[in-house]
């Protein structure tokens, strides 16, 4: 039994590309998302209550750029691109079904225009700038959280590997958006076991185009 | 962006109607489900690794027959059922997209065939037998379980309500069943302030049908 799930809602993030989007939510809690209704749902009622619950599950479609089909196994980032596991045993977006699922901090609600349609400001999404999402549910502890469970090789969350400087401070960036970005840096965005001191890279975040190279495990941001 | 999901597996529960269903994944944790996968996914490669994790994020199809479309506002069961929430404030299943989201236990993996098609043995599904399942995901501790999340109206799981005894023993449960129905009815699955001691209610659980009448708080299996 197939189904078709409709739009509800967009999520604006920094991220205008792939390349810096952490792996998993809440590894930059700075990073801030903000959730738009499509006009079908631009309604205050459908959220009414939510400023109840401090975090949402997000369902959200995976960019076909992004992910270009499914296999049956594939190699998780966080055993060093080699080793593979099977689809489903991973959150890898090569997956059957392109849906993603992220728990994000509620922040505040906004309510705009004459129909008062909310929009929902949020804190540590994954996920880039577009990104279609499929459901709002709200975060209900005492089933979702599950402090003692056994998380197989994502035991514990990626570390922050390198130091961030700034050799040239980002023009233009708000207090709130630097500190998401020195997060998302320090993370480490280059693919698994590069490590070229000379190597250049790109990244676009907020609206600007940051450069950084890595030499000993400091990221410098140099223009 | 619309999206077609296509169905990947089937969950067998002993829950052959809606009548009985906890209304959250792990409120009965002696629950016993079966995951099987579409043909085109009976290959042991898909589940490769997943036996190290010990919770599994499903992500299914509510029956049409349940949900009956969708509403801007519905009323949770938890507020007895006359004060209305935004249905993204909510986990019922009238919404605009019919997806459910539920955790459940990893308990074994088998492989049966001469393909080794893998089968997953969950416990505490909240699901109906033969709900479509359209994504399984590893949970991971360190981004999904967030014990100081806040859960407004869900701040505590629903209580055992009712002591259950079984003036007549249903004949052919094995005692793991037996358990199972025991913390399903301790649940009161009765309507939202229903209290009538001479009313017989039936449910069907593992292939039985059990009737009971509940009387001062206690719940009798009477046959």
């Amino acid at each position: 039994m197939d189904i078709t799930l409709k739009q509800i809602a967009t999520i604006h993030t920094d991220f205008g590309e792939k390349f810096g989007v952490p792996r998993q939510s809440g590894i930059v809690p700075e990073l801030e998302g903000t959730i738009v209704f499509e006009p079908e749902f631009r309604n205050h009622d459908v959220v009414r209550g939510i400023e109840g619950f401090s975090h949402l599950w997000l369902i959200w479609g995976f960019s076909e750029n992004v992910r270009d089909g499914w296999s049956a196994t594939v190699r998780p980032p966080r055993l060093g691109g080699n080793e593979r596991r099977g689809v489903f045993a991973t959150r890898s977006p090569f997956r059957p079904n392109p849906i993603g699922l992220s728990v994000v901090r509620l922040d505040s609600v906004t309510y705009e225009g004459e129909a008062a349609s909310p929009v929902l400001h949020v804190l540590g999404a994954d996920m880039m700038d577009g990104t279609p999402i499929y459901d709002i549910k709200p975060y209900i502890a005492y089933s979702d959280a599950l402090a003692e469970a056994n998380s197989g090789f994502a035991a514990s969350p990626p570390e922050s590997r390198l130091q961030v400087v700034y050799d040239h401070a980002p023009a233009g960036l708000a207090p709130a958006k630097l500190a998401a970005l020195t997060g998302v840096l320090s993370q480490d965005p280059r693919p698994a076991y590069q490590n070229d001191p000379d190597r250049v890279y790109g990244i676009r975040f907020a609206g600007c185009d940051i450069h950084f190279k890595v030499i000993d495990n400091v990221l410098h941001v140099i223009e």
